[in-house]
């Protein structure tokens, strides 16, 4: 099977995500990283992509021409992979997916909520793929989680806990990552909420199946002259009457990437956490604790490359994806619904995300007063 | 050294908590009971009461007679433990204190919060010791943490998060322990927020030494039927400008008795569990987290019966409240401020606990409106 | 009913376990220490007994005279608890035994295996119980795995793994704690293998029901100038032809009180651990790993005082030791089977530790050789 | 910077190790596969290749032959992957150093120690590079936990606890995996002693920097019919005074890949377990044991690809040997010392598990005599 050909927008020298693309879509072999415009200063570009093995006559330090040029090619690129700050992601993805490419984007989706829309009308349009990097998704024992609850093992949702907790910004910080995210123009409205509650609420949605219809928040930048917030406590109201909290902070000294998520229902409960992710926790009530491990007994040995108890970590959820949405792009381009890939976040994902964190800026304004989701 | 005299009211046959108050006052040989009104119904009183060793002469089963006979008598109880269902705090409270009685008092402090109040009164006007047994704050590391804080070790408290999940009103039950707890007629207007949800606030307020100004809170009932919510979420706001959320409740099914308090500073970050007591996670910014253990490196070696690495458990950090009562009291029989006791919940926490419950139930039936709390 | 009475030898000021015993004895109200030998110096014997409410007339410094004393008296103590170093163990039991009255004993059971088989003859000959406080026994989820192999729940034993790690002595200490313990004439020829081996290889053997046949041991010293080892790993040969390994060491930084129990069978495996007694590791062979609690689901209720998530620790699991030997001793008073205790430890279980550190250390003599446990 | 060449024999349909290895090349992309024995099969060789994107031409069935092809090739392989049965390792690694390719072969080296000393004779002549991938050596935290001894922070090492556990052959197998590894024409004399053994002490050395002189050990087949050890325990003697002990078992029921190694010195002890691999304990004397996280605070920052809470697992560690081998065979060819590899294990460490698998056995038919290792 030949592999698919893949172009970059972002991730030149110094950036952060970008090299975690390229080795999530390298780790099943089903891409082949051909093109980019991975920086827009051209000399920037130029170096990264040398040091890429990318052609010369496909590095470009313009996203617009990049995608008209490839476009035109016999051997264009089949999809794009946008990984520059959110305030970047509208005009790439927009551009590629006029000229007929394929879009993997990094989340969240964009800046703003209207942005957002604009992509997926592009998408709508254009009738292309889109996959957003929602990677947490890719992890075994997350799917796992999300077909047991769609196979009804926990019964009625009644409570989801999710929370991200990091401290890298409990302080003043100032370098490349830390500056976008704390800059209004570039993040959006929302700094820690966007950054990395988007991922907590995709995932308490992807793993429930249910809609988000209100939230409550209250929104804090504790370290003092940071313009987005640093700390940020939601309250959700579930389609089907379940209830949750939300808790992304930066701040809280001691957790480095700690995603947990933690469902209860009327029959059983289960608990998953990104920092020890092959272990997911299930408790029918009444029953012992259950450690179900990723390939081990009453699991899925789908999405799962080798045996219980070798640990797979963020790379190989992110490859997941990567590996999915190659999936995806065959079967489209084959008119098929066969293959089929895993579930991957998708525009809908995008929108609903960039929703979430209006609505959540929006109650905290109003002294944390109840804001319906409107994606 | 000779042991002090306790008297009992509640925790009869088949009751719960009354056993553990005994087992705690055991402990560490400070205490002899002997005298109870353990249940209002006379038979089952005298055959409790036999069961313990109580002579017949100081077995009633009217506290308001036992308070008149013990305080007549020379060799009366010093205190009396009350230990009966929250409706049934404030007639026996007010009664000992009014004959000069010490009072050592199950949580919360009442059903209502008039009756907090009530009590509270009659602790000013009688000038008796009184302690609430909110038991988790007699865990050594509990006691550790709250003096890391004191002494500024976590710098500025920013993010406070505390819960208390349990499981075990996951489905319809009914049997003595739950009947009461979901009747609002016994258990005042809070379910599981004034059942556990008191003792996780009481937790924070106890570590952080913070008050708590205002809350937002979202209760439910998820199981059909229920009178009193056994879920709760609570957003706190604290003096001094941190934040937290609170989350307790009784059907998350998985969960025994998970009362975790997790707080971050602007210098470092502490970790706590109530399953896992003998260990404490502590991370200043920037360098490794350290596991404090109970009796190990790095903490105070009081609170504690034996060497690090023996469990000491729920029974122990109990007995110490039993312990640091008698310290009190004996002080306050010698009019002297020493031997000090360690740091025991009182008539304040008690009130605190019952505005608390107050508040939550009001922004609850309020959409989650910010609600002061006025104790 | 009341409470039996008890004496006590060794356990003065200054010293550890006497404290523990205690406690222990008080925890579930069957005892009152009514008598005391607490010191061989007179004056500390006396200082110590009052402070523990022990009347003048019955505080002894002479473990000869109290035997006689308390067997003469016409309500002399039921049982003497025996919490002195190794070698001053069997002196007073067989005193004591000697004059009827019920022996509960320290472990290790004495200094050398002719002091224990010494003991053995009169525990026979005086027809009197005596208890062997191997404390670890008394954890109820140590209780419920030897419940689990008995019913055969893990199939035939294939491998036993045992551990009992400390650090406490990984540099040179003078106290009063490690000097009799690094002291060959009040301990005996074992060193962490008689104080703490011992109670590693007694929790295999209570939990498996096996007997160790052989064993092959490398025993070292590793402080220079040590006079007794501090790190000993044993291989061991149980009847029916499962194999094992045993680690004992006080020199194994960052361990505390690290007993750890893995025992698997060929259908399924457990593992426990006292540091996190209340939980118990259950996994049957291609089924995920359950995770038991004390007093959870599909454990028995026995032998424990509060609910599940509340932890029990370490003199919870003494206080059963005491409370079932009290059991035994009224038992034993009436004639009667019933009311039956827990397993308790024995004076068979003493003289075998004894035999197993004779020949281990026998074995590390001989480059280790196999040696075959005789007791 | 062009990627090198690499081919591989064995890995064919239905084998593991194979995709392993190729994941793992492909991480850092500094591999590109171009040439194959995928089996010895022709027909499945060919299908293999195809499927991995190998032309035709480059597809072979025969070892000898894609060693001679190669190496006339001016395109040619810059190395080989080895990743055969054991039995099948001499041959393909000799004849391809003899036709001056590279080798990076599979562990344990050989199916026997004279296997093992003539492929160490045939590096020898050749001057190749030659690499074992004993890939738990690549994990980040196991490099810091062998620099941190190296520097002296753990002290004298005194004690060493190594474990590898698994439970997938408890009962009676058979399939492809199982089959050879129990087959001793197949394995050689070692069965998990060789298989997962054989990375234990690799993984106890490499840290440790020790070399195990003496071993004594108890070998069993537990699974009625099985021709190789299925278990194993190992007593460890090291130069410099050092003791340890070793268990290996495939039948150990509730362990997946539980490798585990602990390490005690007279400053400092460390414990990992591979199946949480971006943790590693540390504790100073008398200090609270600290958390180290990969890439967190007082690691290396080497060897890591994504920020510390990121979790990298089993394919992370084996990408870091093939990255490492690519900057080894770079400098070779160069022939200058630099950019230099992390410390890989190389031809002795392979000739020594295998002088290490022929003591255990010796000892074991010896009744565990202490057996000198010679390698």
């Amino acid at each position: 099977m030949t592999r698919l050909k893949l172009g970059m927008v972002g991730g030149g020298q110094g950036a952060f995500i970008g090299a975690v693309h390229r080795m999530a879509a390298r780790l099943d072999d089903q891409w082949e990283l051909v093109a980019g415009a991975l920086s827009s200063d051209p000399e920037r570009a130029l170096t990264s992509s040398r040091q890429l093995g990318i052609s010369d006559d496909r590095s470009y330090s313009n996203f617009a021409a990049m995608a008209k040029a490839e476009a035109e090619r016999a051997d264009g690129i089949d999809a794009v992979a946008i990984v520059t700050p959110n305030h970047v992601h509208a005009g790439p993805a927009i551009s590629f997916l006029n000229h007929g490419i394929h879009v993997i984007c990094d989340k969240p989706l964009s800046a703003t909520l209207d942005q957002a829309r604009d992509i997926a009308h592009a998408v709508k349009e254009s009738g292309k793929c889109f996959v957003l990097t929602h990677n947490y998704t890719g992890y075994p024992l997350v799917r796992q989680a999300r077909h047991m609850i769609a196979a009804g093992e926990l019964g009625d949702i009644r409570v989801v806990q999710v929370e991200y907790a990091q401290d890298w910004l409990a302080v003043e910080l100032s370098n490349k990552q830390a500056d976008w995210r704390t800059d209004p123009a570039k993040s959006g409205a929302g700094g820690c909420i966007g950054d990395i509650g988007t991922h907590a609420i995709n995932l308490a949605t992807f793993v429930t199946g249910l809609e988000v219809k209100e939230v409550a928040a209250d929104l804090d930048a504790f370290v003092p002259g940071r313009g987005l917030d640093d700390n940020a406590q939601v309250f959700l109201r579930f389609g089907g009457g379940a209830k949750g909290m939300l808790w992304s902070s930066q701040v809280a000294v001691g957790n480095e990437n700690n995603l947990t998520l933690r469902i209860y229902g009327s029959k059983a409960g289960i608990e998953w956490s990104q920092e020890n992710p092959n272990v997911l926790l299930f408790t029918r009530f009444g029953e012992p604790k259950q450690v179900l491990t990723r390939g081990g007994p009453r699991t899925s040995p789908a999405d799962t490359r080798i045996p219980s108890g070798h640990p797979e970590g963020y790379l190989e959820a992110f490859g997941t994806i990567y590996a999915d949405a190659a999936k995806l792009i065959r079967a489209h381009e084959m008119k098929s619904d066969a293959p089929q890939s895993g579930p991957l976040p998708d525009i809908n994902d995008g929108v609903f995300g960039m929703a979430f964190v209006s609505a959540c800026v929006k109650s905290s304004e109003n002294n944390s007063a109840w804001v319906k989701v409107d994606s």
